[in-house]
């Protein structure tokens, strides 16, 4: 895998719209599913009798599945937290269930992921009281997380938590790394705190974590987020975000976000992005693309999503480039600069 | 054009959920889009501005658009027909437009397809007596497109109307026929009458209508009828099942149609049909496009339109191979009693 690398997010065994061939074709490494989903639906079980994940969606290259933790406590109706687990009612049909960290890890298995995750609690990141209290329970997860982890041909990832507070993140990224897993997460971002706050902690994580693992950043997919990640040593991103963004209209250009469904793109015979050379781009006109999301056509959101994606996919091309033509603080400006429009003084991290 | 031919519909300007390279890939050569819709949305101003249809959906092939009369008919929400033409309420915002049979052929000619239609009425097919006034309404029209009718580097179509009613039918063929036109379309069928009453007009225009000219039969795409179809004389056909049963999560099999949701393909780790060689086929397992299905996922849409398309883009292909090779009524038989589960006596067109 080339890092630092974002990871298309297939929530329901699928990028949402985007057939595998597609993905391949626009240069994507790395899925990324989420086992809540796969877990109510269809079931690990019956994922594990299809061969596994990679069978199931047939996706050659590497796959990475999250803990589940995420949407217990984001999308479930009813959930009550202990120290041995959570119990919570499934969004779709009020059914109820029961994940510990022991559970989460054997659906992983079933899943059959390359990569999977510790079990943690992802808490209000400006509570500190609270993330005291959870901390300690996610330290005590990831402990039983590794020690039920059976299957060698996984790599489980520690996640770090401790919301915006320094001390809680330095004490957590002590305890996970002291546990040695194969990579570390920075957990619990992007869910409402401050920017800056978001930043302040990857830099306190670029000194607390060690240098020859992969860092993974959940959640985050803005372009500028994914840019400043890397200046902060950041090597995985994932996120919903560029097909979220497409099937509301909004595509990425290299001079910001722009709403495709926008009267003004009526008559405009350029592509989204004339710097893209995605199929969407290669192809087709705004004009038609607006046409295809005012009148709501399906295959609207399928160039969309293509587009993004493959905007994504260039993006980190380039930063890989730039890293390893030791040139990367001056491409970071100069991106930044042009797509927020707007000068950038000082030094990365600085940007 | 290889003849005979199935034409996917893009009826706003995009086959639903599949883009021109996947249309390319699965062997369709010629589509049809909508006048009314493209009328409404973009509107056919904008579509000329963009340099015509071809231009703006990106397809290289050959297009046929329809004249706007069937949707004026079957979706607007008012309408008021008199002999110049009809008055109708846009399903779409109430707005209130006028067609007549210059206006139709000027909206055709400002999107640009190959081959555009008469204007014509699509009356109700049992109703003699109504038949009787609307036929003599669709010959003064075809006319009246003919005359109005500019653009040469466009074919128009003739379209013979009379319902289910012989003398109707065959008055209606010579009328149309007397004015010449490139090719001739069988309309008003497949709108609600019997199977029996629909192969019986195509029986009599088999006779009616001149053998070396294109014979469209409007709005037919299921399978045995396609054959049926061929069986008498039909060069072309045009539907939205195949698209339109995909999203309902139907797919047709060589042994018939099958619900995709059915729960009993949960653990089915065949192809949605076996003797097929589109992409979905070629790749996913029914397990896999059933999970999809249940959940909702757009992917499903996609994967099962282009496995509908496909199989009737090789059932076309197989048909012209049979015709070519002198073995249609041989094939015609074994294909249907496969299909249809049931054993055929008799001879083609008897079938």
């Amino acid at each position: 895998m080339h890092t630092p690398q974002f990871m298309p997010v297939g929530t329901q065994a699928t990028v949402k719209g985007v057939p595998p061939r597609d993905l391949q074709e626009m240069g994507a490494e790395f899925v990324l599913s989420n086992t809540y989903h796969l877990y109510l639906r269809p079931g690990d079980g019956l994922v594990a009798r299809r061969g596994g994940l990679h069978k199931f969606m047939c996706w050659d290259g590497p796959i990475l599945t999250d803990s589940g933790g995420f949407q217990v406590f984001s999308l479930s109706e009813f959930r009550k937290i202990d120290d041995d687990g959570v119990t919570f009612k499934s969004h779709l049909d009020g059914s109820m269930h029961r994940f510990t960290p022991e559970k989460s890890i054997a659906v992983q298995e079933n899943l059959g992921a390359d990569v999977i995750m510790c079990f943690d609690e992802c808490p209000p990141p400006n509570d500190r009281e609270y993330n005291e209290i959870s901390l300690r329970r996610t330290h005590a997860w990831a402990l039983r997380c590794r020690q039920s982890h059976q299957r060698s041909d996984q790599a489980l990832f520690g996640i770090v938590q401790g919301g915006i507070f320094r001390e809680l993140r330095e004490r957590s990224a002590r305890f996970i790394t002291d546990l040695d897993f194969p990579g570390y997460a920075v957990g619990g971002l992007a869910v409402g705190e401050h920017k800056v706050d978001m930043f302040n902690v990857l830099e306190w994580m670029d000194d607390a974590l060690p240098k020859d693992k992969p860092r993974y950043l959940m959640g985050v997919g803005e372009p500028t987020d994914l840019i400043r990640g890397v200046a902060r040593g950041i090597d995985m991103f994932d996120c919903v975000l560029p097909t979220r963004l497409a099937r509301h209209g909004a595509a990425f250009t290299r001079d910001g976000r722009i709403n495709m469904r926008n009267r003004k793109f009526e008559d405009d015979e350029s592509p989204i992005d004339a710097e893209c050379d995605c199929y969407t781009c290669r192809t087709f006109t705004r004009s038609y693309i607006r046409h295809l999301l005012a009148v709501g056509e399906m295959l609207g959101l399928y160039l969309m999503s293509l587009h993004n994606l493959r905007f994504l996919m260039n993006l980190m091309s380039h930063i890989r480039a730039a890293l390893h033509e030791r040139r990367f603080d001056e491409f970071a400006r100069a991106w930044l600069e042009r797509y927020e429009r707007l000068k950038i003084s000082g030094a990365i991290p600085g940007i």
